[in-house]
């Protein structure tokens, strides 16, 4: 049977008699002539309704329970009127049986959304509870009701409220359970339930093994005694293990039944309280359960515990191999010679300085410490911070300048140069170092020059058949639609044309870059092979990074023009600052032919138009949206060539 | 009478007759009987064509002077055949006058493309040279050709091919002519024109004030004298003037005929060969045509010359506030004073610190220039910089530290605490420094998610503003598209509505970076005025400015947190960490809603659809078009919140 409201399978011929006002009564008359009386859910819902408006709960929950309404939509119907008449919701229904149904129906489902939608004339539709916390707030609603009202009578639905709420509030069930058990001095109020009757009703809804944990977990023996008694269990299991506990130290034995229940931040923080001696236990804990920001929480600063935890916790961040946080949690204990390790491996050259620092090592012992560092900062390319270390700590200025010269820092080579007076270094290195680095971006920029132009023109060859293969398409007019189609039939008339549009090997000729150029490609999302399927997005993104890497150059370019000029390089210059130029007004020259309008807007514009029917602009609507993916909406914009970075050096025009 | 060759007016009721075989001709009756007899260009043009096709130039060219067709098209017609046949063009010609006729008439533009375009069944059409040098190529090739048959016969079209070349040789035509007065021992060429003759032609071609400048170009006095005879000038004007150069030494009377003639270039280079005397005044020229580039050139790069000439260029490229470039003029000459003055200005701090180093200071003089030269960096926000020239170079590791601090180089800070076992400035100074920046970026944060918010609510509101105008305008089915009436619609809603959508004052609490923000803000685009046209633009840029500044604040808040950590200040790093993180995640979760598939694709989507008519379709294609200009296009792509980034400190987890 569907949900829907309105529709009824009914046998054929059969007439509606009448509809019995004020209730929910559908007389049919059958084909036989016999009379039938259903309950139309449509009249069902709308007298629920109706009755629930009217605050008429009994009627409402009368009627539901008979017909097997969802009850979740006493609330759902208007949420905040519910709320607001929880009392008297519970006065009406006025038992305790019927409550428990209520609460054991509760779901976070919002029925009039799922199965009863409310008809279209419907005036307001309420915004459910947005967090999610129906269920909860319900609970809570009528626990305080109840409470109110009688909290004796309604004993078992407080409790089926605490169980059914999202975390269920087992430890506070049981201390009401307990405290049910009274003291024996307070008589029982004349409709109060015994705390057995209470247990049992409890041990149909829990699961009695975790009803058996939470109650270990309060601490309270009388409490687990009174749930062991209830269970299935085996007192000669229970009992030794509840009697070796009472005999502990209280802190030692809650860490135990803590730990017992795989409670381990707890059990640490008992653990901690039960002094010194426990501490290596209490770290094995915290090294076992990985408790370290934890446990630091539970020891002062300046102990000796909370600087074994701490090294404990960096060794094992550097097991992580997170060797700076690792540092860093060695450095703050004091643990100046592991911190040192830990930022020399992750290259953090200032904190490995300070911690070295404080291990008040020799001259002799800071320099080779220097030098390893000025090694791996190398390794990461960090040539500045290298010499920095070299110079300082080192004292070993020559290197210094050697491994700015590597990296391309030509100012802050010459001023050390200047520095410590040394100007035959200029002729020596210096000058030799400028020249290379002007052959190789000499170099750099013709293979920049040349993938640009071989990618462009590979581009505008397969647009052409793409258009070639889209336009036959059209001809046909039947949206086939399915990108496969498409695109083997552009690969064919590829593999069989000219070799035109082929690539040449590329042969680069600056090895650090074309191997970072090589890890770059495989991170690239579509394949430049020819033929592939989106071989012009490819295309598109790989010219898009010749351009930025391109542009990117501008301030180095600019920084060896400086120095060219300086040392009365003039020709050489020249000759960079043309390449270069030319180059940029190559690519500008291009964006507009390769970023044009058309394929900007997913070639939006041959779409509509005098010769577009109804039919092809949904065709071709229909391929576009398969074939171009959103998520790369971002490759139709050209990418940005800066005029206003200047990186030229007017002295050499 | 248009160009098209096809059609031609006749009188109403004439008849043709015939059309003369082999010929242009064309007779027909007219009305009243009488025959007439006329060339139809299109008979005439396909006449003309097979000539040249057959190298019968003679007859193309004799036909096309009659009938006044363009002589370009000899040339235009086939290119390639006609320059390979530029002699049997002239032998067949075989008149001076004629050849000279064909010159006059030469032009870059090509007639088959403008006047003469051929029949739609013309085979192949050639291009024309694409480097518009068609006149040069010409002229050069006929004059190669003519110097071969006979260069006295054609004498006067070997000059006017001189002459006609887009930069006109006159200097050439005038040594010819010269040539031409022989020196008496050799008799002329039976048929060689006078010296005499040929300038009088010259005449009528070139205007005689500049022929006569470009004798004096030419250092030829002889030839000056001949060409100022034949003109209208005053021997009284120009005798003395050529009389007082015939004294002066070689260099310098060049330089003076440069000068006179504006060759300033050329007048500088004979004045630097006159001897030191002349340099006061060559370097005066130099400086007032700004001629310091090409006058580096002349002398070499140790003499004093060269060293007088760079100061003067560095004082130029100062006056221009080009102060680096400035700087490093001077440097390269050694006037290291005038350099570091320079390199102070544009705050170049190595260059400034390599020039002090040659100025030989004492250890005061650097210290105190190290000072103002930090003060310029910190100025520029480069505090590492300028910390690095305190402590190397004023001594002053204190100050340096300080700034650092201010630059928020925490590391770098420590560093330096370290390196010289000052550890009370951590508690001084670095401690609360920490604290201070921790407090300002939760106040940053605070800001920008104010404002991100403001922002996207307001969005909405115009979207859903500017959506009820569309659909007023796609209900009345007129496609206006005219965006005023748009808006005008919109804002005038928009005045007239609630409040809700209006911004409360910002008030900013960072001074430094909300002057920053201001001046951005500046340099929108769009406005953001509340119904300003394109506030929906305004909304978006500044929605994404607000993202990028966050998404590039991760790595200052990586570093600040690190800190934070180090100096167990666990609370305030965590609390910044939540913030930043917040914030993150609450641009990251608006993200779609502002930057929504629909308004991406220039709301695409709505214009197709079951509803949309051929008519709706094209209307509000049309009102996009105009509505969102092109260059905006990268609005439309959200901000990217780069994952990956690791920012987070998960010690403070």
């Amino acid at each position: 049977m569907s949900h829907g409201e309105t529709l009824r399978k009914v046998e054929r011929g059969s007439r509606i008699v009448t509809v019995v006002p004020q209730d929910t009564k559908l007389v049919l008359q059958m084909p036989r002539g016999n009379l039938e009386v259903v309950c139309h859910r449509a009249l069902v819902l709308a007298q629920i309704r109706k009755w629930l408006d009217k605050l008429m709960f009994k009627e409402a929950f009368e009627c539901m329970r008979k017909l097997r309404i969802n009850l979740n939509l006493i609330h759902d119907h208007n949420p905040k009127v519910f709320l607001e008449n929880v009392e008297a919701f519970i006065r009406q229904i006025d038992s305790v049986n019927h409550i428990n149904l209520f609460f054991t129906e509760l779901k976070e489902e919002d029925v009039t959304k799922t199965m009863y939608p409310p008809p279209v004339t419907s005036a307001v539709q309420l915004p459910g509870d947005p967090e999610g916390r129906k269920v909860d707030l319900i609970c809570d609603t009528m626990r305080a009701a109840m409470e109110n009202i009688n909290p004796h009578k309604y004993c078992l639905s407080i409790l089926t409220s605490h169980v059914k709420k999202t975390t269920p509030e087992l430890e506070i069930v049981l201390q009401k359970v307990h405290e049910l058990q009274g003291t024996g001095n307070v008589p029982p109020a004349p409709d109060a339930v015994s705390a057995e009757e209470a247990l049992k009703y409890l041990l149909l809804l829990v699961d009695v093994n975790d009803l058996y944990d939470h109650s270990l977990g309060t601490y309270d023996f009388d409490l687990v005694l009174m749930v062991a008694e209830k269970s299935q269990k085996d007192p000669k299991e229970y009992l030794p293990f509840l009697n070796t506990l009472k005999k502990m130290e209280t802190n030692y034995q809650r860490f135990t039944i803590d730990k017992y229940l795989k409670r381990y931040e707890k059990a640490i923080r008992h653990l901690s309280k039960c002094g010194p001696e426990y501490f290596p236990e209490c770290l094995n804990l915290i090294k076992d359960k990985n408790l370290y920001n934890e446990a630091l929480k539970l020891y002062p600063p300046n102990s000796q515990q909370y600087k074994d935890i701490s090294v404990a916790y960096g060794e094992h961040l550097m097991q992580e191999r997170l060797y700076e946080p690792g540092g860093l949690v060695f450095a703050r204990c004091g643990a100046h010679e592991k911190a040192l390790d830990a930022f020399l491996a992750c290259g953090s050259w200032q904190q490995a300085l300070c911690a070295a620092a404080q291990l008040h090592l020799s001259r002799d012992q800071l320099a080779g410490f220097g030098r390893s560092l000025a090694g791996k900062l190398v390794e990461q390319r960090k040539h500045r911070d290298a010499a920095t270390v070299l110079e300082q700590y080192a004292q070993d200025y020559e290197e210094a300048v050697l491994l700015l010269l590597e990296g391309a820092a030509w100012e802050e080579a010459l001023r050390l140069v200047y520095k410590y007076n040394r100007l035959d270094i200029i002729e020596t290195n210096i000058k030799p170092s400028i020249l290379e680095a002007q052959k190789n971006y000499m170099a750099f920029l013709d293979s920049q020059t040349a993938t640009f132009s071989r990618h462009k023109k590979r581009l505008l060859v397969v647009r052409e058949l793409k258009e070639q293969a889209q336009q036959a398409h059209l001809d046909d007019d039947v949206p086939r639609g399915r990108e496969s189609d498409l695109f083997s039939e552009t690969s064919s008339v590829v593999s069989g044309s000219d070799m035109s549009g082929k690539y040449p090997h590329s042969n680069s000729r600056i090895s650090a870059r074309s191997s970072k150029n090589r890890r770059k490609a495989e991170r690239k999302k579509h394949s430049l092979k020819e033929g592939s399927p989106l071989e012009d997005l490819a295309l598109l993104e790989a010219l898009n990074e010749v351009v930025q890497g391109t542009e990117k150059l501008k301030d180095e370019i600019h920084q060896i023009l400086k120095v060219l000029f300086l040392f009365e390089f003039d020709e050489k210059g020249r000759e960079l600052q043309k390449a270069f130029e030319d180059t940029l007004q190559l690519m500008e020259r291009s964006l507009p032919e390769i970023w044009t309008l058309t394929h900007q807007q997913n070639s939006a514009a041959p779409v509509l138009g005098p010769n577009s029917t109804a039919n092809s602009i949904m065709a071709s609507y229909q391929q576009q949206k398969t074939s171009v993916p959103v998520l790369d909406a971002e490759l139709f914009i050209p990418p940005k060539i800066n005029q206003k970075t200047q990186w030229k050096l007017n002295l050499l025009e």
